[in-house]
């Protein structure tokens, strides 16, 4: 094996072509057989391997700086530097996290998970690097669809300025994790289609020295044009023309569907899935919803694999789907005016990308109470990586007026609690989509969530007040069991269903015969639903008791042991009832 | 006078170019008027006089759906839709905001004051118009320097790709609030160099079709394009050049100080600063500091003349000072990123604007940690616009992990904040400018900030602690003489100097003798300071007030009574503690 011998990138520079070409199989062997056995980002690493040797072969990490978009591609960059047992042996398959990280190596120099930020990273390793007056290449690896987020546009507006070296190499491999949209989509087409030839560039319209390369799964051609690069001094774009899951032909065929992928995948059969979950009635619901209203329509940005809209989906749904491409910005500010402007539209993104359009969320849509939908999904505490945490979405919109945020517990009041704001005029409003198996009560919900802040009390009884949150509302009954069972406490159980407003009516009457309320959500304690309810009881006597994870970046943790961190089980939650009743 | 004759767009179809080239001169008279009186925007709206009455001619609002980006660029469409008196009369000079305001006509779409909105929310118009088969344009007018920022380019990205009618006018007036700066605004200028016809030209490469209007403050010329374009069925950029601040020598000589000029500026003296704020001291310590270290920077977005760096400063600052035009996300980023590679950023951003980082604000700088200092101007309760509220910086930002967010409350301890934050390399650090007159006790501020969340007590007492945090700290003073005058109590005074974490020893320790702990603070409630002191005692037999504002977006109400209705005085905070004692 090649690879026996590359312990670090200089190990490359005595490599001759053939060599290069042996170790990129090699590699590509690697990411497939270990992707497939965890799970992860396929496509996008099969598609880069040659680049990234091209890179390591002709540049010097980490004296020269990589900075890598998404870093979902960063695979090959982490075998040649130093970390190839994460991809060689299966009991390390899972010692290494799935993006860059600066506590594993030198090279590496952020801990990046959300795409579009390495043009404005670079610019700041470039500006520094200036201002020390030292002298290496700073290169940032865009593409893979990141280039129409506004970050990275942001930043691509201002590099273009810089007077020292700078390479923007743009990973050209004609997807996002779907396909892409918009105009500089279409450019790139013409760039491609005339060999970087094409008139209208519009990289050299912003003032970029601008290299075409046409094949960037060639290690050969790509080296000769980095050699000619390296050392440059002022910025340009590498326009590199890569095939997204290279050597792997489901992964060329299917290039959607190899973005991520589950373990086992390869050789299991595929896992179709039968019985409802929260993805598969929300789609049912909207294309129902569509066919009976043509101005209902659903937006996503780049990553409707997550909301279930497959190939069919998007043909039924045809000018009523929306894929703004990787523009979370645009598509917050785009849902805000068609309802103004009398449609119906659903945004559908993650938590964790939400946070992306805060400034929209407040200024476009909450500021102009204009009546659109957004479903924000997998909202929880979870094991995943720091980069991609889904526990800041209510902290972050629960605070920013006129929103209504809703937290449903089961498929009927998820299902009324759509139909509602989507026939609704006054309110711009959220739902936070169940993050956990499908439950129904199969009875139909008959709310009128109009009267806003109206939570539910599922179980009347004395004491100790229990509000499940969303998610949390299935923790709540267990601890009211719990409750029972251990100290014979017959506490009350509340479905508050509103985030974002407490329940003020309730509250006092809670306190004429109870003594302690507790709260649970799914999500970071700090500026979440909890401390609302803290703040309220203030001045009573009522004590209070929040529930939800703390400030922190948790980063592949266990859910368990998060779970016990956060004291998130009946037994803990009840000790701590325990203390306060006897004090 | 012709205005005499126009009380809506309909009017203006019957005057000739005479009579509207008069009319535009009319308008220019009561703007400069009205707009020295009062303060506002002066040049932005000087320069789009004749652009404006040109779409006002050829197109037919509200019909056709004019979208203003910041829309502080209405004044001219607030006259002619049937508000003049606003502008006629010294009386009802303060009747209509100084933005789009959807309640004050159906010829406003949008409350908008933030910038690089339009685009996107034009195409949330233009697109829910083609699903309800309707008909008419769709204007997005942009330009005044906000196309560099993320939502405009997400914007001009997804709109190239719209099947139909789609009109972007950009005000190309040479000029965002200061110069400009990136790759863009150099296409502008090859392209008004070449009149339009450049080969190296953004809009095309996106995909657009492209009109030049070589001189857009003449209203024949322009009405001549307009003209052309009414009714096009796809999306178009129309590159209308501009003078900012036209028809007015002092505004065209001085653009930058005149895009927003305060109350009697013509005719007034020049108010000279002589005596120090927080401003000055900040310009003078950085221009120090840059000085003792080269690799100081000091970044802004586009608003330079708020933080006081003026040619002087900035010439003085030479490669350490970096304007990023209107791209916030980009700023924190590359700070992030100057931090990590050994510089020292220091990014200078109005408590307004920091929202549109939030993603950058997590990602980029805390989730990595870097040691770059965000200066955050103006958080505090104002009687400001909606669009320009400064209340929520702190929900917004103390609830992200690894941030330092500090709270100074004079000159000196503001001072070694800063110069702790600059000095040290382990903390992301963000410090809440004071936003009252400059404070100072004389006397050297020694604190070692790296010990985290400790709260300076500075006066012992007991039964009632107070909390003032940073602007609010002067109000915790008067409230505990207050009390000491009216209830006889001698409360304990704290100034907690860090908003983002709790002082838990210093609270337990207030459990011996306390049975009252206020806090107060100058921004929003939910989600702020104030709450995790509420949980923190939620379980124990202390008592909390918090005091903030409401969550909610207040309009120009004035001070006296949001205070009022926030209880933000010493009388109303003590009629609350008073109603606890006797409970």
């Amino acid at each position: 094996m090649i690879l026996n011998k590359v312990n670090s990138p200089q190990n490359l520079k005595n490599l001759n072509i053939e060599e290069l070409n042996t170790l990129s199989d090699e590699i590509r062997d690697l990411i497939i057989k270990k992707v497939d056995y965890t799970g992860g980002h396929m496509a996008p690493n099969l598609g880069i391997i040659e680049a990234t040797i091209a890179l390591h072969y002709v540049f010097d990490s980490p004296k020269d700086k990589f900075i890598f978009d998404v870093s979902h591609q960063c695979y090959t960059h982490k075998i040649l530097t130093g970390r190839k047992e994460g991809f060689l042996n299966k009991e390390d398959y899972l010692k290494y996290t799935g993006y860059t990280a600066p506590e594993e190596s030198e090279h590496d120099l952020f801990k990046v998970g959300h795409t579009s930020t390495s043009i404005s990273l670079a610019c700041g390793i470039a500006k520094a690097r200036d201002l020390k007056n030292e002298n290496y290449n700073v290169i940032a690896l865009i593409g893979d669809g990141s280039l129409s987020g506004g970050e990275a546009l942001e930043g691509l507006n201002f590099a273009a300025k810089l007077n020292s070296n700078f390479i923007i190499i743009l990973n050209d491999n004609q997807m996002s994790i779907a396909q892409n949209y918009g105009g500089l989509y279409d450019n790139l087409k013409l760039l491609r289609e005339t060999q970087g030839e094409a008139e209208n560039n519009l990289f050299k319209a912003l003032g970029y020295d601008y290299y075409f390369i046409k094949d960037g799964n060639n290690i050969e051609d790509t080296i000769k044009t980095f050699e000619k690069i390296k050392n440059i001094n002022h910025p340009i774009v590498v326009h590199l023309c890569t095939e997204k899951g290279h050597g792997l032909i489901q992964a060329t065929e299917n290039k959607e569907k190899f973005h991520w992928i589950m373990p086992n995948t390869l050789n299991g059969e595929e896992i179709i899935q039968t019985n409802e979950d929260y993805t598969s009635i929300t789609v049912d619901y909207l294309l129902k919803k569509a066919k009976q209203n043509s101005t209902l329509a659903v937006i996503n940005a780049a990553t409707p694999g997550v909301f279930g809209f497959n190939s069919k989906v998007r043909e039924e749904l045809a000018n009523q789907y929306i894929d703004v491409a990787i523009a979370e910005e645009h598509a917050t500010a785009m849902a805000s005016a068609m309802a103004k402007n009398g449609a119906k539209p659903v945004f559908c993104v993650m938590s964790s990308f939400i946070q992306r359009a805060y400034d929209q969320l407040s200024q476009d849509l909450c500021l102009n109470s204009n009546p659109a939908t957004i479903l924000v999904y997998w909202g929880a505490i979870t094991s995943a990586d720091a980069t991609h945490l889904t526990t800041f979405d209510i902290s972050l919109m629960s605070n920013i007026p006129n929103l209504v945020y809703l937290a449903p517990t089961n498929k009927e009041e998820y299902l009324r609690m759509l139909d509602w704001s989507i026939e609704q005029k006054k309110y711009s409003v959220a739902i936070r989509v169940p993050c956990f198996e499908l439950k129904s009560t199969g009875i139909e919900d008959k709310t009128d969530y109009s009267i806003l802040n109206k939570y539910k009390v599922t179980k009347e009884g004395e004491k100790i007040a229990i509000l499940g949150l969303g998610n949390f509302y299935y923790l709540a009954l267990e601890l009211e069991k719990y409750l029972k069972e251990n100290l014979n406490i017959n506490a009350t159980l509340i479905n508050p269903r509103f985030i974002t407003g407490v329940d003020t009516e309730l509250m006092e009457k809670l306190k004429e015969n109870h003594e302690i309320v507790v709260t649970l959500e799914d999500g970071e304690l700090n500026g979440g639903f909890g401390e609302k309810i803290a703040r309220y009881f203030g001045s009573s006597n009522m004590k209070v008791l929040n529930y939800g994870s703390f400030k922190e970046f948790s980063d592949r943790e266990p859910i368990d042991e998060l779970y016990k961190k956060y004291r998130l089980t009946k037994e803990l939650i009840t000790e701590d009832i325990k203390k306060i009743l006897q004090s």
